[in-house]
């Protein structure tokens, strides 16, 4: 590890070598909260955030071209790696409070093409957007009786409001599923009334004690989807929508190749009849659960009589879904995407897709070519293109060249004034290093280098996709044993293997291996086999997997 | 008031007749925390909402058309036409948890059409939108001495995290202030990282005694600008600039003739040196402290050691600024439009801008009536005009009619079997009641409709703001001494004169009238008078009025 990362974190090391107290026979949790593994999870500083800089510039400068050694290599320490890009690509920074982050502007604006993508989606769907308070009393946790068993170790409680010790205890959300409850059966009569779907984006707090930027923070902004819906039949059809919409956004946006199933009983949200998922394996092989979407039943509608008057004028319960995707979901990104150089993002969620790098020696040369540089600018831009162009002087263009590759641009235009002459640029990829990448003599002419970035854009978008399912797909091995499992997780990979056995069963796979169950993957394999661990007959396969 | 509305709110008359303690030293805060009045302010339930219907439908089936009593007059209770329009155009309802506030999907709507012109605005302005966690050490709160004074008798604060008692209490923001110079003084060493400008949406948690839904709850929603600067040039600039773009807005999209200004010290926000307002004139004619824009100066920085090396090798404290938008503009935008039928949306914030009512009798008008609406709601909807088909079959058009008037919808297109035989509709303009609003034989031609309703929906919002400015500038009067500030008060109305007395003078105003310095307006008179108060040279006016 670099040596501005060690000062910056110096807990770190000792906080590596603790084990964390076993929590598998608590339920798992909506999107953000998945199973925890005994290694890799850090605790954020306790302190206040060091005061030395933040400034990924004031480490940079020390570095001269070539030399991108200032972030802990990833295949040398995948952890101190994450902790350093997200770092040093200015994406995220320790608050004050332990366990809490500041989400700084370039990681923000990730977060920004999340939100802006799935929104539309959402309401495309039928759903609108609303906002329901943070603050729910504490007996409302208690009605559903898995629900408080899943949350309440992890609860945040106000106990004193303007001055006063109040009569009853706040919790800080930890999800709404509650809160929702009690509206709904305020504004839910008739069948007429269904199906109600609506969604917030909000900020959740959950008192996690080892957090990760990202991963698991305290405090986490998410989405939330609540309906209710007259039938059984109509929740499940949204909560397989909904995860369907997730897939195809980690498809298609995020070039994140997750695998959706179902989760296991044992693995299933606290209130939740079952639970949809989207698993994605990062760099290390280490499994994230990067969003859920829940069938909730009649559970919380049976806690707070939520009901309706249906076509025969019974009374009923309805039956509800939720769902969520966290800023987990941007540590999903640079864990699937980056290298050694940093960050490396997908084209469609990058905040900046293309940076302009002007290269001159001599004043002459300056003029000519920062003219030539703003006018590829303005033509990328007026197409839609989000660019960037450098022009600061007090930087070289080899040592913007790093910093703009830790950041994760897609695409690097550089301009010197030979290009100038010659009307045309040079193109770089960041996702294939060195001279390979690099394409000269480009034309400037601006429906030219339109065309030809925004080609270069889908292809990187494409590329990431196919190299992390190759990576994936290489790392997920069929087992028929529970000693082939055992192995396989031993060697770091997944195991996908037949699965009927009991809840007692799955538990000793996680006790002995680390490994849990990360779902039921939707797609099956034709043929049936006998489950891995009983020999039984057996209609599923399981995939099991370390994870964070 | 009508029925239905006493039933939900029982307390409320009880309520209306207490007096509150005077706070009239306390200084007042950002955006959302002006001065309250001794009446008109509401306190939400104190238990769970009643179990009663929600559905403001369940109140309009009683009515029938001209039958739009439902809500309370405006004329005769203002405050309950308040809380009876958020109810029955389903803006708002009441959480759980004293003085909180669900906002409903068309409340919410009407937030989203705010943040999404401020955003670019505030983008387009240098400012890049990041978050910074809510829960704040109550140690950084006293760091500045105005500010503790100012936030500590309204905190809430978190004592439990995880089932245990935490060292250090938590305090839920009621603003960023803190939390950002403790990161800001890690971020910015040399004058080069200076001017950094950022903005977070996010909630805020105030412990309001008495709320009031939109304009003062416990947990509202907000944006908060924060920036620093190398100089108090700057900073003014930028606290200037804020004002101007909270003006424009107002004017612009809200149809609200604000009156920019400066607090009077009195009434400066805690911690500031400088506090700009906005002051928005409610249909009751009280002033609504409708944005705020601080220029810090130096307190923050100097609290938390917020340094830069400037040019010249010096260390130097930053210049800073905030300012904030809340959900409370929402209240303003229904009380300073809407009528006794309800809400009055200006265009350019209206999540439904046209509502199309197809009207038929026998089964043979049915198909030709809707097919000519869904072809009239194509073509509106794809020359980008956000329209709403009302084709539902359980409600008769006159029904629709009063709906759509209480929710706000400035133009309403009727389309019957004479309608569609001729080629044309019926646009009626919600501003404009009966028949005069009515206008028969508009072409259904595509062209000739979208240039209509366009040319339409810009004059609904010119004639808003004209007839706010015509309502406001005829309360508005300018008085000479403190008698004639006293009568005008008495009436009801705002007064502005010149003023150039002591803290001391401008509470006893308050506290002999019940009228507060609103501001002391950008725009001045070119003639010096005396001060009404003193008599002597005063070389400004101020407005005094009472307010939310």
């Amino acid at each position: 590890m670099a040596v501005a990362s060690s000062l910056r974190l110096p807990s770190l090391a000792n906080l590596l070598s603790r084990s964390r107290p076993s929590t598998v026979l608590r339920r798992s949790t909506a999107g953000i909260r998945p199973r925890r593994s005994e290694r890799g999870v850090y605790a954020l500083s306790t302190a206040a955030s060091t005061a030395e800089t933040e400034d990924p510039r004031a480490l940079l400068r020390k570095g001269s071209k070539g030399d991108d050694r200032s972030i802990t290599p990833r295949s040398q320490d995948f952890s101190g790696w994450y902790l350093d890009v997200i770092e040093h690509a200015e994406l995220a920074d320790y608050g004050p409070v332990r366990g809490t982050m500041v989400i700084r502007p370039y990681g923000y604006a990730i977060w920004e093409a999340i939100q802006e993508y799935l929104n539309v989606k959402f309401k495309e769907t039928g759903h609108s957007n609303m906002y329901f308070p943070q603050f729910i009393p504490y007996s409302f946790i208690e009605k559903e009786a898995s629900h408080v068993e899943g949350f309440s170790p992890e609860l945040a409680l106000v106990t004193i409001g303007g001055g006063k010790e109040l009569e009853e205890k706040l919790v800080v959300r930890p999800t709404s599923e509650t809160i929702v409850n009690h509206m709904f059966t305020q504004w839910i009569h008739s069948h007429r009334d269904l199906p109600l779907m609506v969604n917030q984006w909000a900020n959740v707090t959950r008192w996690e004690m080892r957090t990760k930027p990202f991963i698991r923070t305290l405090e986490f902004l998410w989405q939330e989807g609540h309906t209710a819906h007259a039938t059984p039949e109509e929740a499940e059809q949204e909560a397989l929508q909904m995860i369907d919409i997730y897939t195809k956004f980690a498809y298609e946006q995020a070039a994140i190749p997750v695998i959706p199933g179902r989760k296991s009983k044992v693995e299933t949200f606290a209130g939740a009849s079952r639970t949809y998922t989207i698993e994605a394996m990062m760099g290390d092989r280490k499994a994230l659960q990067a969003g859920t979407s829940h069938n909730l039943g009649q559970n919380f509608s049976c806690a707070f009589g939520t009901q309706f008057t249906d076509e025969n004028g019974q009374r009923q319960h309805v039956w509800q879904t939720s769902w969520a995707i966290s800023t987990r979901f941007v540590g999903g990104i640079i864990m699937t995407h980056g290298d050694d150089s940093g960050l490396m993002l997908p084209p469609r969620l990058a905040p900046i897709q293309v940076v302009i790098v002007p290269i001159w020696k001599k004043d002459d040369e300056k003029s000519r070519v920062l003219s030539a540089a703003l006018s590829v600018r303005d033509s990328l831009q007026s197409a839609g293109v989000k660019v960037k162009l450098d022009d600061s002087e007090q930087r070289t263009p080899g040592w913007k060249f790093n910093f703009w590759e830790l950041k994760g641009v897609p695409l690097r235009i550089e301009i010197g004034p030979r290009d100038v002459s010659n009307g045309s640029v040079v193109v770089s990829r960041r996702d294939v290093p060195g001279k390979e990448g690099k394409v000269f003599g480009i034309s400037m002419e601006p429906a030219i280098l339109e065309a030809y970035v925004k080609d270069k854009l889908d292809e990187i978008q494409s590329s990431l996709l196919e190299k992390a399912k190759i990576f994936r797909d290489s790392n997920i091995v069929d087992v028929s044993s529970y000693d082939e499992l055992k192995s396989a997780i031993s060697e770091g990979k997944w195991a996908r293997g037949s699965w009927c056995a009991s809840d007692q069963d799955e538990l000793r796979v996680k006790e002995e291996t680390g490994a849990t169950i990360r779902c039921f993957p939707f797609e099956q394999p034709k043929e049936r086999r006998p489950c891995l661990m009983t020999g039984n007959p057996a209609s599923e396969v399981a995939l099991f997997a370390k994870s964070y």
